[in-house]
Protein backbone atom coordinates (compact mmCIF):
# COMPACT_ATOMS: atom_id res chain seq x y z
CA UNK A 1 0.00 0.00 0.00
CA UNK A 2 1.30 3.66 -0.70
CA UNK A 3 0.41 6.89 1.47
CA UNK A 4 1.23 10.14 0.67
CA UNK A 5 0.51 13.15 2.69
CA UNK A 6 0.34 16.74 1.96
CA UNK A 7 -0.66 19.64 3.64
CA UNK A 8 -2.30 23.04 1.65
CA UNK A 9 -2.63 26.62 4.07
CA UNK A 10 -5.35 28.82 2.43
CA UNK A 11 -5.61 32.09 3.76
CA UNK A 12 -9.25 33.89 2.74
CA UNK A 13 -9.80 37.63 2.90
CA UNK A 14 -13.29 37.88 3.75
CA UNK A 15 -14.93 36.06 6.81
CA UNK A 16 -16.50 34.06 4.41
CA UNK A 17 -15.45 32.12 0.92
CA UNK A 18 -14.26 29.61 -0.88
CA UNK A 19 -11.74 28.52 -2.79
CA UNK A 20 -11.14 25.90 -5.58
CA UNK A 21 -8.68 23.11 -4.97
CA UNK A 22 -9.64 21.03 -7.01
CA UNK A 23 -6.14 21.11 -9.06
CA UNK A 24 -3.74 20.79 -5.51
CA UNK A 25 -5.85 17.49 -4.91
CA UNK A 26 -5.24 16.12 -8.62
CA UNK A 27 -1.61 16.74 -8.12
CA UNK A 28 -1.08 15.40 -4.78
CA UNK A 29 -2.55 12.53 -6.23
CA UNK A 30 -0.40 12.85 -9.30
CA UNK A 31 2.50 12.75 -7.09
CA UNK A 32 1.25 9.80 -4.97
CA UNK A 33 1.67 7.34 -7.79
CA UNK A 34 -1.91 5.69 -6.97
CA UNK A 35 -3.80 4.40 -9.46
CA UNK A 36 -6.50 2.57 -7.67
CA UNK A 37 -7.54 3.87 -4.09
CA UNK A 38 -8.98 6.94 -1.69
CA UNK A 39 -8.17 9.87 -1.07
CA UNK A 40 -9.28 11.78 1.67
CA UNK A 41 -9.04 16.03 2.05
CA UNK A 42 -10.18 17.61 4.97
CA UNK A 43 -10.14 21.08 6.68
CA UNK A 44 -7.77 20.81 9.84
CA UNK A 45 -9.76 23.56 11.29
CA UNK A 46 -13.50 23.67 12.78
CA UNK A 47 -14.79 26.74 11.28
CA UNK A 48 -13.53 25.82 7.76
CA UNK A 49 -14.95 22.65 5.33
CA UNK A 50 -13.79 21.23 2.27
CA UNK A 51 -16.95 20.41 -0.09
CA UNK A 52 -17.63 19.20 -3.43
CA UNK A 53 -20.23 21.10 -6.08
CA UNK A 54 -20.30 23.42 -8.65
CA UNK A 55 -17.46 25.86 -9.77
CA UNK A 56 -19.93 28.81 -10.48
CA UNK A 57 -20.22 32.30 -8.48
CA UNK A 58 -23.66 32.57 -8.12
CA UNK A 59 -24.21 29.19 -6.61
CA UNK A 60 -21.31 30.20 -3.95
CA UNK A 61 -23.43 33.34 -3.42
CA UNK A 62 -26.55 31.40 -2.98
CA UNK A 63 -24.16 29.08 -0.43
CA UNK A 64 -23.42 32.15 1.79
CA UNK A 65 -26.64 33.98 1.70
CA UNK A 66 -28.31 30.61 2.79
CA UNK A 67 -25.59 29.57 5.58
CA UNK A 68 -26.06 32.92 6.84
CA UNK A 69 -29.94 32.91 6.70
CA UNK A 70 -29.47 29.27 8.87
CA UNK A 71 -26.64 30.34 11.37
CA UNK A 72 -26.43 33.84 11.14
CA UNK A 73 -23.14 35.78 12.15
CA UNK A 74 -23.68 36.91 15.35
CA UNK A 75 -20.63 38.08 18.02
CA UNK A 76 -22.78 38.71 21.10
CA UNK A 77 -23.08 35.79 23.62
CA UNK A 78 -26.83 36.56 23.83
CA UNK A 79 -27.62 34.35 20.56
CA UNK A 80 -24.19 31.93 21.36
CA UNK A 81 -23.26 30.84 24.20
CA UNK A 82 -19.55 30.03 22.47
CA UNK A 83 -19.49 34.03 22.02
CA UNK A 84 -18.93 33.89 26.09
CA UNK A 85 -15.62 32.53 25.84
CA UNK A 86 -14.42 35.84 23.80
CA UNK A 87 -14.85 34.39 20.40
CA UNK A 88 -16.68 35.67 17.63
CA UNK A 89 -17.26 32.74 15.31
CA UNK A 90 -19.98 30.10 16.45
CA UNK A 91 -22.24 30.69 13.71
CA UNK A 92 -18.82 29.51 11.76
CA UNK A 93 -18.60 26.23 13.77
CA UNK A 94 -22.68 26.05 12.52
CA UNK A 95 -21.86 26.69 8.87
CA UNK A 96 -19.09 23.94 8.80
CA UNK A 97 -21.43 21.29 9.75
CA UNK A 98 -23.95 21.93 6.95
CA UNK A 99 -21.24 21.79 4.90
CA UNK A 100 -19.45 18.78 6.22
CA UNK A 101 -15.59 18.93 7.21
CA UNK A 102 -14.44 16.85 4.72
CA UNK A 103 -14.55 14.47 1.39
CA UNK A 104 -13.29 11.01 0.42
CA UNK A 105 -12.94 10.68 -3.82
CA UNK A 106 -11.99 7.50 -5.41
CA UNK A 107 -9.21 6.92 -7.35
CA UNK A 108 -9.26 5.08 -10.77
CA UNK A 109 -6.93 4.46 -13.07
CA UNK A 110 -4.41 7.58 -11.57
CA UNK A 111 -7.09 9.93 -11.86
CA UNK A 112 -9.52 11.76 -9.50
CA UNK A 113 -13.09 9.54 -10.26
CA UNK A 114 -15.17 12.40 -10.90
CA UNK A 115 -18.31 12.83 -12.71
CA UNK A 116 -18.95 15.91 -14.76
CA UNK A 117 -19.11 18.70 -12.66
CA UNK A 118 -17.61 18.06 -9.80
CA UNK A 119 -15.34 20.43 -8.27
CA UNK A 120 -13.68 20.40 -4.68
CA UNK A 121 -13.78 23.43 -2.45
CA UNK A 122 -12.69 25.01 0.49
CA UNK A 123 -14.82 26.59 2.08
CA UNK A 124 -14.00 29.00 4.58
CA UNK A 125 -16.67 30.75 7.30
CA UNK A 126 -13.95 32.78 9.66
CA UNK A 127 -11.02 33.45 7.33
CA UNK A 128 -8.61 36.55 7.51
CA UNK A 129 -5.69 34.08 9.00
CA UNK A 130 -3.90 31.23 7.42
CA UNK A 131 -5.45 28.14 7.56
CA UNK A 132 -4.46 24.19 6.54
CA UNK A 133 -6.23 21.48 4.74
CA UNK A 134 -5.19 18.06 4.85
CA UNK A 135 -4.79 15.92 1.38
CA UNK A 136 -4.30 11.94 2.56
CA UNK A 137 -4.00 9.42 -0.67
CA UNK A 138 -3.80 5.85 0.01
CA UNK A 139 -3.93 2.99 -2.12
CA UNK A 140 -2.08 1.12 -4.75
CA UNK B 1 -4.59 -4.26 -1.86
CA UNK B 2 -7.60 -5.42 -3.48
CA UNK B 3 -9.93 -2.19 -5.38
CA UNK B 4 -13.27 -2.85 -7.53
CA UNK B 5 -15.08 0.01 -8.70
CA UNK B 6 -18.60 0.06 -9.92
CA UNK B 7 -20.71 2.91 -11.78
CA UNK B 8 -24.84 2.45 -11.01
CA UNK B 9 -27.34 4.89 -12.99
CA UNK B 10 -30.70 6.07 -11.60
CA UNK B 11 -33.29 7.74 -13.10
CA UNK B 12 -35.65 9.08 -10.48
CA UNK B 13 -38.77 10.28 -12.28
CA UNK B 14 -39.78 13.03 -10.28
CA UNK B 15 -37.23 16.00 -8.85
CA UNK B 16 -36.90 14.60 -5.89
CA UNK B 17 -36.55 11.16 -4.38
CA UNK B 18 -34.81 8.08 -2.35
CA UNK B 19 -33.62 5.00 -3.80
CA UNK B 20 -32.80 2.05 -1.47
CA UNK B 21 -29.67 1.01 -3.18
CA UNK B 22 -28.11 -1.03 -0.28
CA UNK B 23 -28.29 -4.33 -2.33
CA UNK B 24 -26.46 -2.92 -5.01
CA UNK B 25 -23.54 -1.78 -2.87
CA UNK B 26 -23.34 -5.17 -1.14
CA UNK B 27 -23.28 -6.81 -3.84
CA UNK B 28 -20.36 -4.86 -4.90
CA UNK B 29 -17.99 -5.54 -1.88
CA UNK B 30 -19.05 -9.40 -2.57
CA UNK B 31 -17.66 -9.20 -6.23
CA UNK B 32 -15.05 -7.43 -4.96
CA UNK B 33 -13.25 -10.38 -3.06
CA UNK B 34 -12.89 -7.61 -0.16
CA UNK B 35 -12.82 -9.29 3.45
CA UNK B 36 -11.44 -5.97 5.49
CA UNK B 37 -11.50 -2.81 4.35
CA UNK B 38 -13.81 0.21 3.14
CA UNK B 39 -15.92 0.96 0.56
CA UNK B 40 -17.20 4.84 -0.46
CA UNK B 41 -20.25 5.13 -2.16
CA UNK B 42 -20.92 8.61 -3.96
CA UNK B 43 -23.25 10.60 -5.84
CA UNK B 44 -21.46 11.47 -9.19
CA UNK B 45 -23.55 14.56 -9.44
CA UNK B 46 -24.10 17.93 -7.29
CA UNK B 47 -27.55 17.81 -7.41
CA UNK B 48 -27.64 14.64 -5.89
CA UNK B 49 -26.82 12.55 -2.62
CA UNK B 50 -26.00 9.33 -1.40
CA UNK B 51 -26.79 8.50 2.54
CA UNK B 52 -27.81 6.54 5.35
CA UNK B 53 -30.90 5.98 6.85
CA UNK B 54 -34.08 4.28 7.75
CA UNK B 55 -35.71 2.43 4.81
CA UNK B 56 -39.70 4.00 5.57
CA UNK B 57 -41.50 5.80 3.72
CA UNK B 58 -42.43 8.00 6.29
CA UNK B 59 -39.63 9.77 7.23
CA UNK B 60 -38.80 9.36 3.33
CA UNK B 61 -41.74 12.10 2.93
CA UNK B 62 -40.17 13.75 6.63
CA UNK B 63 -37.26 14.59 4.35
CA UNK B 64 -38.69 15.95 1.03
CA UNK B 65 -41.12 18.55 3.39
CA UNK B 66 -38.47 19.60 5.93
CA UNK B 67 -35.28 19.72 2.62
CA UNK B 68 -38.39 21.99 0.93
CA UNK B 69 -38.64 24.23 3.80
CA UNK B 70 -35.15 25.03 4.28
CA UNK B 71 -34.04 25.28 0.50
CA UNK B 72 -37.22 25.95 -1.58
CA UNK B 73 -37.65 25.23 -4.83
CA UNK B 74 -37.99 28.44 -6.72
CA UNK B 75 -36.94 28.48 -10.58
CA UNK B 76 -36.57 32.18 -10.22
CA UNK B 77 -33.04 34.05 -10.10
CA UNK B 78 -34.66 36.33 -7.52
CA UNK B 79 -34.07 34.10 -4.69
CA UNK B 80 -30.99 32.26 -6.37
CA UNK B 81 -28.24 33.69 -8.32
CA UNK B 82 -27.53 30.14 -9.79
CA UNK B 83 -30.41 30.22 -11.38
CA UNK B 84 -29.31 33.62 -13.82
CA UNK B 85 -27.51 30.63 -15.65
CA UNK B 86 -30.72 29.61 -17.31
CA UNK B 87 -30.49 26.81 -14.32
CA UNK B 88 -33.66 26.37 -12.40
CA UNK B 89 -31.88 23.46 -9.92
CA UNK B 90 -29.71 25.94 -7.35
CA UNK B 91 -32.71 24.53 -4.53
CA UNK B 92 -30.89 21.00 -5.11
CA UNK B 93 -27.15 21.79 -5.14
CA UNK B 94 -28.52 23.49 -1.16
CA UNK B 95 -30.65 20.30 -0.46
CA UNK B 96 -27.67 17.85 -1.17
CA UNK B 97 -25.25 19.46 1.14
CA UNK B 98 -27.28 18.89 4.21
CA UNK B 99 -27.62 15.18 3.08
CA UNK B 100 -24.23 14.87 1.91
CA UNK B 101 -22.75 13.45 -0.80
CA UNK B 102 -21.61 10.81 0.18
CA UNK B 103 -20.83 7.50 2.84
CA UNK B 104 -17.69 5.06 3.93
CA UNK B 105 -18.80 2.13 5.21
CA UNK B 106 -16.64 -0.55 6.47
CA UNK B 107 -16.64 -4.02 5.44
CA UNK B 108 -16.05 -6.41 8.39
CA UNK B 109 -15.34 -10.14 7.58
CA UNK B 110 -16.66 -9.47 4.13
CA UNK B 111 -19.98 -8.26 4.48
CA UNK B 112 -21.37 -4.50 5.02
CA UNK B 113 -20.56 -3.82 8.86
CA UNK B 114 -23.94 -1.85 9.79
CA UNK B 115 -26.30 -1.30 12.51
CA UNK B 116 -29.67 -2.88 12.48
CA UNK B 117 -31.59 -0.07 10.67
CA UNK B 118 -28.66 1.37 8.66
CA UNK B 119 -30.07 1.10 4.61
CA UNK B 120 -27.92 3.28 1.81
CA UNK B 121 -29.95 6.02 -0.33
CA UNK B 122 -29.52 7.44 -3.46
CA UNK B 123 -31.14 10.86 -2.55
CA UNK B 124 -31.85 12.97 -5.81
CA UNK B 125 -33.37 16.73 -5.84
CA UNK B 126 -32.99 17.39 -9.48
CA UNK B 127 -34.10 14.02 -10.73
CA UNK B 128 -35.92 12.81 -14.45
CA UNK B 129 -32.60 12.06 -16.00
CA UNK B 130 -29.76 9.26 -15.20
CA UNK B 131 -27.43 10.18 -13.40
CA UNK B 132 -24.36 8.44 -12.07
CA UNK B 133 -23.19 6.85 -8.39
CA UNK B 134 -19.78 5.60 -8.37
CA UNK B 135 -19.40 2.17 -5.76
CA UNK B 136 -15.21 2.09 -4.90
CA UNK B 137 -14.05 -0.91 -2.92
CA UNK B 138 -10.64 -1.57 -1.40
CA UNK B 139 -8.66 -3.62 1.22
CA UNK B 140 -7.87 -7.10 1.42
CA UNK C 1 -2.68 -3.99 4.63
CA UNK C 2 -3.49 -4.14 8.05
CA UNK C 3 -7.21 -3.75 9.46
CA UNK C 4 -8.17 -3.13 13.05
CA UNK C 5 -12.03 -3.16 14.15
CA UNK C 6 -13.53 -1.80 17.47
CA UNK C 7 -17.59 -1.21 18.48
CA UNK C 8 -18.02 1.22 21.37
CA UNK C 9 -21.37 1.85 23.33
CA UNK C 10 -22.94 4.39 24.85
CA UNK C 11 -25.65 5.32 26.61
CA UNK C 12 -26.78 8.91 26.81
CA UNK C 13 -28.84 9.83 29.65
CA UNK C 14 -30.75 12.64 27.80
CA UNK C 15 -32.75 13.19 24.61
CA UNK C 16 -29.74 14.85 23.38
CA UNK C 17 -26.08 15.04 24.83
CA UNK C 18 -22.61 14.72 22.88
CA UNK C 19 -19.87 13.00 24.36
CA UNK C 20 -16.18 13.53 23.67
CA UNK C 21 -14.81 9.95 21.75
CA UNK C 22 -11.18 11.39 20.97
CA UNK C 23 -9.35 9.10 23.06
CA UNK C 24 -11.08 5.87 22.47
CA UNK C 25 -10.52 6.71 18.79
CA UNK C 26 -6.83 7.11 19.09
CA UNK C 27 -6.59 4.00 21.17
CA UNK C 28 -7.68 2.26 18.75
CA UNK C 29 -5.37 3.55 15.75
CA UNK C 30 -2.26 2.67 18.35
CA UNK C 31 -3.60 -0.58 19.07
CA UNK C 32 -3.89 -1.27 15.11
CA UNK C 33 -0.59 -0.68 14.54
CA UNK C 34 -1.40 1.31 11.16
CA UNK C 35 1.29 3.97 10.90
CA UNK C 36 -0.24 5.58 7.80
CA UNK C 37 -3.84 4.70 6.52
CA UNK C 38 -7.37 5.97 7.46
CA UNK C 39 -9.74 5.31 10.53
CA UNK C 40 -13.45 5.32 9.73
CA UNK C 41 -15.56 6.39 12.63
CA UNK C 42 -19.66 6.15 12.12
CA UNK C 43 -22.59 6.13 14.44
CA UNK C 44 -24.75 2.28 13.99
CA UNK C 45 -27.48 3.96 14.54
CA UNK C 46 -29.42 6.18 12.32
CA UNK C 47 -30.15 9.15 14.79
CA UNK C 48 -27.23 9.57 15.82
CA UNK C 49 -23.77 10.87 14.96
CA UNK C 50 -20.10 11.07 14.83
CA UNK C 51 -18.59 14.62 13.86
CA UNK C 52 -15.28 16.60 14.98
CA UNK C 53 -15.78 20.01 15.89
CA UNK C 54 -14.68 22.17 19.47
CA UNK C 55 -14.67 20.81 22.79
CA UNK C 56 -16.21 23.70 24.29
CA UNK C 57 -19.64 23.13 25.99
CA UNK C 58 -21.11 26.89 25.16
CA UNK C 59 -20.57 25.27 21.27
CA UNK C 60 -22.27 22.10 22.64
CA UNK C 61 -25.22 24.40 23.73
CA UNK C 62 -25.26 26.06 20.91
CA UNK C 63 -25.46 23.04 18.75
CA UNK C 64 -28.13 21.91 20.34
CA UNK C 65 -30.23 24.90 20.20
CA UNK C 66 -29.92 25.25 16.62
CA UNK C 67 -30.68 21.48 16.05
CA UNK C 68 -33.72 22.19 17.87
CA UNK C 69 -34.98 25.13 15.91
CA UNK C 70 -34.00 23.64 12.16
CA UNK C 71 -35.68 20.07 13.45
CA UNK C 72 -38.13 20.58 16.39
CA UNK C 73 -38.72 17.35 19.06
CA UNK C 74 -42.53 16.86 18.27
CA UNK C 75 -44.05 13.90 19.00
CA UNK C 76 -47.03 14.06 17.13
CA UNK C 77 -47.77 12.50 13.60
CA UNK C 78 -48.91 15.73 12.26
CA UNK C 79 -45.71 17.37 11.72
CA UNK C 80 -43.90 14.62 10.84
CA UNK C 81 -45.52 11.05 9.17
CA UNK C 82 -42.64 9.23 10.36
CA UNK C 83 -43.99 9.28 13.58
CA UNK C 84 -47.35 7.52 12.52
CA UNK C 85 -45.37 4.21 13.16
CA UNK C 86 -45.29 4.47 16.98
CA UNK C 87 -42.21 6.75 16.75
CA UNK C 88 -41.59 9.84 18.16
CA UNK C 89 -37.63 10.45 17.00
CA UNK C 90 -38.17 11.45 13.35
CA UNK C 91 -36.90 14.92 14.67
CA UNK C 92 -33.53 12.98 15.30
CA UNK C 93 -33.27 11.15 11.94
CA UNK C 94 -33.67 14.69 10.65
CA UNK C 95 -30.60 16.21 13.19
CA UNK C 96 -28.65 13.40 12.17
CA UNK C 97 -28.46 14.06 8.75
CA UNK C 98 -27.49 18.30 9.69
CA UNK C 99 -24.32 16.54 12.04
CA UNK C 100 -23.59 13.80 9.66
CA UNK C 101 -22.90 10.22 10.41
CA UNK C 102 -19.25 9.66 10.28
CA UNK C 103 -16.07 11.10 10.04
CA UNK C 104 -13.03 9.98 7.98
CA UNK C 105 -9.48 10.37 9.71
CA UNK C 106 -6.01 10.43 8.39
CA UNK C 107 -3.78 8.59 10.23
CA UNK C 108 0.26 9.47 9.79
CA UNK C 109 3.39 8.48 12.04
CA UNK C 110 0.87 6.20 13.70
CA UNK C 111 -1.33 8.78 14.84
CA UNK C 112 -4.77 10.97 13.93
CA UNK C 113 -3.23 13.81 11.77
CA UNK C 114 -5.54 16.63 13.44
CA UNK C 115 -5.33 20.31 13.21
CA UNK C 116 -5.34 21.94 16.68
CA UNK C 117 -8.62 22.15 18.18
CA UNK C 118 -10.11 18.63 15.97
CA UNK C 119 -11.99 16.17 18.65
CA UNK C 120 -13.80 13.39 17.82
CA UNK C 121 -17.95 13.67 19.41
CA UNK C 122 -20.82 11.03 19.53
CA UNK C 123 -23.62 13.03 19.05
CA UNK C 124 -26.61 11.11 20.39
CA UNK C 125 -30.30 12.64 19.44
CA UNK C 126 -32.76 9.81 20.77
CA UNK C 127 -30.96 8.74 24.13
CA UNK C 128 -31.78 6.94 27.03
CA UNK C 129 -30.68 3.70 25.78
CA UNK C 130 -26.85 2.09 24.48
CA UNK C 131 -26.08 2.68 21.17
CA UNK C 132 -23.13 1.88 19.15
CA UNK C 133 -20.15 3.47 17.10
CA UNK C 134 -17.71 1.64 14.94
CA UNK C 135 -14.42 2.33 14.58
CA UNK C 136 -12.43 0.93 11.24
CA UNK C 137 -8.79 0.82 10.54
CA UNK C 138 -7.51 0.31 7.79
CA UNK C 139 -3.48 0.66 6.72
CA UNK C 140 -0.04 -0.06 7.18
Amino acid sequence: MKSHTEYLTFTVPARMGFVNITQQVADAVTKSGVREGLVLCNAMHITASVFINDNESGLHADYQKWLEQLAPFDPSPQRYAHNRTGEDNADAHLKRQVMGREVVIAITNGKLDFGPWEQVFYGEFDGRRPKRVLVKVIGE
